[in-house]
């Protein structure tokens, strides 16, 4: 079978595009998702052009072999983890930026470009491409597309979703489809390409992208404000957001995190800090924007406020939200990060029951949050060879799951199901939406050879 | 069988909410666009609660009875037309707001909410639900949703699309769905509430929506530039874009427009005028940025640029815009309004190719376009009982269809495919698009009793 496979991918692709060394397809298997299983695949596919995606899942059509579609692996679901025998189809070869247009403020691109390189390329025409994931440095825009990616500066500019204008997708027979548009607005039809952003490679295979872009904002300035509790931290975000305030970036470090921080970093952070605020502002007045939050702050508890004076300042006061992942990571050895999602005026309640679920299990998890939006980030500290503590890091994700969706949250803001939440999109999805999520899978792709057993 | 289907949802219906007399139904048998059929409805439902709804559904399911949804009927494309023998399920009297929430900057309201009664109660706690659809004193936040509104805001704050985070949708089977989230970010599973909106009530019928809501913004300031070409008014527009600009309000009318408006009004505006252009700003400086936009007016040409310098004045401005379609409406008694999007940056050609078709067909044809998004409305000025006239008017519309394709725009930037445009949707989305839209439509509707023969 698999040597089939590999003669036929070879009819329509060149040599240098089929990996079959076992030691390299190995390190396609898995994106960086904790508890995920992942498979072996057959053969990786390193596609250049349309056609050779198509041929490759006209291929697995024909063959009944499942495809997994994959951009950089930076996922944090297990989304692009490799079944057993499948076809891992890497799109990161066709990584070309076809068009910036500042006229339209449209970029049209291959989903292989990494973020932060179509960024950088929108900026040199003044342009500005907001969703802004941890990993933008080397995350593929495809990938962003697929997990319906967010980031920091969502609060402000709104996520993935918001910006995919239209798209080629070549779907699970190998058939060409173009969704969407590459004008402003439109309706003509059923929104396709909404329903392709998030689908985590299980309906089609993004091909080409029709980005909008915004005009490049100004230089954002910094504020940090130090809170005895994370209680008043999350009252100070409740009440920037009823002022009526619009920050380019509001982001919350717990005690745990902070600590992290500092025993990486030595950034002097004080320990009494039980949480840390950011917000930032891009606006033409940011200083006085600051000071108001400031002072908002101030009325909601804060120790200490620190507004930036400068850009240099701003970095500098965010370099502890930059370092968090990695100090955390740093704490045990191993992270499982979470991404459950609350309305911003349950925030308080959320961090204080994940601070619990803590406790109740003997771990260590900071939490980081988008705070701004509500998207919380508890990570989850623990030693992978200390199997105990392995298993207990399990049940603290099923716990902070149950926690989200009791108080009406959501069990993922932008990290997406994959593997990892299938069980738990089951409960906050329930069996009706769940029905015709399936039902429009099968429309899609009949066969289910597109990234089976991902997402339900 | 219309007895039985009467005595059926009497069941579930006060006596209040079931319309049959022929007179009464007639009247909710059409929207607002033209050279669309309609059929005589059986009966005119005007439920007050989910279950109802439901109740409604369940019937039309067992009966297999055609159900068409309906909000203020102000579409205009025929999505809300009845058919013969259908249920005409009014959601009018769902006229509810059942939240607003200023921190987590969102309201949860009932599909008949009138638009402009949501913006104004959203204004009382500061906040401000954009979409402002030219029929918005009157228009629902379900039609809305329906036929993915946009307005004249769109060019800064986007369209409905962007504002809808979560829905309970009741199925053609009666069963409940619910969709989305009320958190600000979400990516559990598939995107079904981007799915319903622009469905036109062909896939369930939404009873309860989850809005987005943004700080109300600053006062507007307005400019307006007059122009010797349509042209140069365009390059204008092209201008303003590139520079980065982020107008609130962006619009340009035509020398048939302009002269219809003087008629209508004596407003006293030059007749030599070829195209005045409306530019509005609320940002922090809005003197500033109409200094800026009036010079790249006058370098692109402008014969004259007036800046507001108040909200009175700005008002003023604004009025010609706002009597535009009446003053068409005038001209021969009888419109028909279209709807087509391109790039803005080729909304010259476009205006030129409209010009050019009016000339060739001997009719008049205002062009008002939200210009910052190269959304237009060539308004075609007829007399319906002169046979000849409606002839051309009808071929008009397919030329300009054409037209708006071959530069690479849409059909419908904002109001819907309905029945008027059934046939250019398959143009504009070809096949493979239309096979998985109606593969859709089966999963949600597999009798194909939610408004039938309405998008494909």
């Amino acid at each position: 079978m698999s040597r089939t496979l590999i003669e036929k991918l070879g009819e329509g692709l060149p040599s240098g595009a089929i990996l079959t060394d076992p030691d390299i397809t190995a390190s396609y298997a898995h994106d960086m998702a904790s508890f995920c299983a992942a498979g072996t695949p057959a053969v990786v596919a390193l596609p250049r052009t349309v056609e050779q995606v198509q041929h490759v899942m006209r291929t697995a059509t024909a063959l009944r072999v499942p495809v997994v579609p994959q951009g950089a692996r930076t996922g944090l679901s297990g989304a692009a983890n490799a079944g057993d025998g499948c076809v891992v189809l890497s799109l990161t070869k066709m990584d070309r930026i076809l068009e910036i247009n500042p006229v339209d403020r449209i970029a049209v691109v291959e989903p292989g470009v990494v973020n932060a390189t179509l960024s950088r390329a929108v900026a040199e025409h003044g342009l500005y491409y907001p969703p802004d994931p941890s990993s933008w440095e080397t995350c593929t825009i495809g990938g962003n597309i697929g997990t319906a990616s967010g980031g920091l500066c969502c609060v402000k500019y709104g996520v993935t979703a918001e910006y995919v204008l239209g798209l080629d997708v070549v779907l699970a027979d190998g058939r060409l489809l173009t969704t969407g548009r590459r004008t402003a607005k439109g309706v003509a039809g059923y929104d396709l390409t909404r329903l392709f952003v998030g689908s985590e490679g299980s309906l089609g295979v993004v091909v080409k992208a029709t980005l909008a872009l915004k005009p490049e904002p100004r230089q954002q300035l910094v504020l940090a404000a130090e809170f005895a509790s994370t209680a008043a931290a999350c009252d100070a975000v409740c009440e920037i957001m009823r002022g009526g305030h619009v920050p380019s970036l509001l982001e919350l470090m717990d005690r745990t995190t902070v600590r992290a921080v500092n025993e990486l970093a030595h950034m002097g952070l004080p320990e009494t800090t039980e949480a840390l605020l950011l917000a930032a502002f891009d606006t033409p007045e940011p200083a006085a924007d600051l000071a108001a939050v400031g002072a908002l702050c101030e009325a909601a508890g804060a120790t200490q406020v620190v507004p930036a004076e400068d850009a240099a300042e701003s970095e500098l006061l965010l370099q502890a939200r930059r370092l968090s992942l990695t100090a955390l990571e740093a704490v045990k050895g191993t992270t499982m990060i979470d991404d459950v999602c609350v309305n911003r005026s349950r925030l308080g309640e959320f961090i204080e029951g994940v601070a619990r679920i803590a406790q109740d299990l003997g771990l260590s998890i900071g939490v980081v949050a988008h705070a701004g939006d509500g998207n919380t980030h508890p990570t989850v500290c623990f030693d992978a060879a200390d199997e105990d503590e392995a298993k207990r890091a399990r049940e603290s994700f099923e716990r902070i799951m149950a926690l989200g969706l009791e108080l009406g949250g959501t069990i993922t803001g932008e990290h997406g199901v994959g593997l990892l939440k299938k069980d738990w999109l089951a409960k906050e999805a329930g069996p009706v939406s769940l029905e015709l999520q399936q039902g429009i899978k099968a429309v899609f792709d009949p066969l289910g050879i597109l990234n089976p057993g991902k997402v339900f």
